[in-house]
């Protein structure tokens, strides 16, 4: 049998940095748990457009429709905040989202227990976070038809489409019942359906398909109470699903609270392959910080735990995802702190290198 | 010269009684100040729905056309959880909002001294804070056609429409820049130019107001940037302008922050009149809190601020509004709480109705 495939895109800003790191993880477990990967690795985003003037080539695209699994770093920059819109470095994100079909985007938020002195919040608050927010990821106003800055009368007006079949929403509902079976048992639900149609048609269909756990239970929140309820308890919520611009504000709200950002990884899963794999991408929360990239100031966890989400979404490897889970803790215990997570007493400063060292070294 | 002219709509949940503190307070300024309004009330959301069968009359909306300022105390309710969407409480709010062309509404998000503990931020985070959020009320998604539930091929489809002219930017933009000159001369414009046409145009035309106002330091944020910002450190804003969707999630989640949410006030401002004043409406942040409706346990200070705000914004009273503020913050020193603010050693829990007693002793 063949070793599964993944391809590695790591972007730009600190993407490179971070995922350098995780290329001496990957090489580790071929090395020493005899799991091989085969690994190629290309250009998205800002870094895409530099070489190939479009965000994602029609290579690279094909290329990841048929790996086991995508690894991306981070695209954007303010390099690129003045090209038009149909070359953005996000372009080439959303372009993956899109046709790899990736509707269910997990992003956990949890708060690291040796971290939990960086949230803003207070540490009761947050000590011991652990929950899941299930973004749709493929459609809703990211996607939705008609688009665009159209002339109208003698001024301009810009124009984006909310829109959710009852099958996108089945779908990505389904991916956070079966999550909250592992898990917690609840799901919570969030959309405006006090002011958007597709809201109400979210909340009817999210509640058939709750019809099918009846062990889960089933609640609903507007997204404004949700917002709000992250904010003053998050420890209340197990599974949250919504929309892709609710849960694209939400998931950032709920990463940013735990104070752990530069920790916090994440899947974007599609539907099985022949292979019986889910269509996958990993990526971590945090984005391309330009004002750091390049320093040895990064933050390698998150991209390193992504790749243990991908151990265990795609590769079925659950306690090799355990083993290195536990060896990013063991390495937090030790003290050992890139820049962003500096100011505890006792900790020792590493750069973005020598973390990933010493996770490997843990390992 | 006849008296101004005040239309009440306490509607549902606490709401009523709320503002019966808020008549007292009114009752005050008549006798003491010869500050004479004239006063009526009318019904909106579920309890004009239980007597009218709509959210809002037609008798009610022509009054509120005609009066120098509306208060209203809040809508909503499980009760009318499972009403047409046309006929929900909220349709009586947002027809008020958009029929009175109420187009910016300014949210502060301020931490009381005597409250900085409640909030479930850390406190060094939120004390002192004061910023402004004004948030588009009158278009984009919560107004943009088509919207509604339509069957497509053999499944439906929901679908709302994000929708904004250069002209409702732009005069929203202003409201902010002008908030700006008279606070910290600094606006921050949020929204997703990265993913949503919409968000560009905003973008651009928000820049270009910019530019009649060059004391006014401006900075744009991915509105999911922005809820992280608003999480980690919330005094690096003065005034933050963003569209209807976004500042509902956004000024809710700030107003959380705080730790204030009961004290919190609104005002929703349109075009001036024929006499100069502005089109507005005043309501507190809070909603309808149906659970502790009729209990004596409500906060009536966000009512009691938001008619603060009515004294400053629609009757040029600025000292008489100062005077009621700072009668509010001499009745919390002294550690009069009402239940939702418990908790304080050494705080005397205090009724709805005694709260309004001390504020109106106070002054
Ligand atoms: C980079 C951007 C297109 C993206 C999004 O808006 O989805 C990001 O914010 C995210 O949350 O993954
Ligand atoms: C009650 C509801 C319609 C309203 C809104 O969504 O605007 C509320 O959440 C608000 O923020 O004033």
């Amino acid at each position: 049998m063949s070793n599964p495939s993944l391809l590695i895109l790591p972007g730009d800003g600190i993407g490179p940095e971070v995922m350098a790191e995780v290329r001496k993880i990957i090489d580790w477990f071929g090395a020493k748990r005899d799991l091989q990967f085969d690994v190629s690795e290309d250009l998205v985003g800002g870094a895409a457009y530099d070489k190939h003037g479009t965000p994602l080539h029609d290579d690279t695209m094909a290329k990841a429709q048929e790996v086991d699994a995508v690894l991306l770093g981070a695209v954007g920059g303010p390099k690129y905040d003045n090209l038009d819109f149909s070359v953005k470095p996000e372009r080439g994100l959303l372009r993956l989202r899109k046709e790899m079909d990736l509707y269910a985007n997990l992003r956990p938020a949890q708060c690291f227990d040796a971290l939990a002195d960086f949230s803003s919040l207070k540490k009761d608050v947050v000590a011991g976070l652990d929950i899941m927010i299930v973004r749709e990821l493929t459609s809703g106003i990211y996607f939705g038809e008609p688009r665009g800055i159209f002339e109208e009368g003698n001024e301009r007006v810009g124009i984006n489409t909310q829109r959710y079949t009852e099958s996108e929403i089945d779908r990505v509902a389904r991916s956070a019942f079966e999550l909250a079976m592992r898990r917690g048992k609840k799901v919570c639900s969030m959309e405006k359906a006090n002011v958007m149609e597709s809201g109400i048609l979210w909340r009817e269909v999210v509640t058939e398909v709750g019809k099918d756990y009846p062990e889960v239970e089933l609640s609903h929140m507007y997204a404004d109470a949700g917002a709000m309820q992250l904010c003053r308890w998050p420890k209340q919520f197990d599974v949250i699903v919504t929309d892709n611009l609710f849960g694209d504000l939400l998931s950032d709200a709920a990463a940013m609270l735990t104070g752990s950002l530069g920790m916090l990884p994440s899947a974007s899963l599609g539907a099985p392959m022949e292979n019986g794999r889910p269509k996958a991408l990993y990526e971590p929360v945090h984005g391309s910080a330009p004002d750091i990239a390049g320093q040895g100031k990064a933050n390698p966890i998150a991209c390193i735990l992504s790749f243990a989400m991908a151990l265990r979404y795609s590769f079925d490897q659950g306690a090799e995802a355990d083993r290195l889970e536990q060896a990013v803790e063991t390495v937090l215990a030790e003290g050992k702190r890139t820049a962003d997570l500096l100011g505890d007493e006792g900790a020792t400063p590493v750069s973005t290198a020598e973390m990933g060292d010493a996770i490997v070294a843990a390992l």
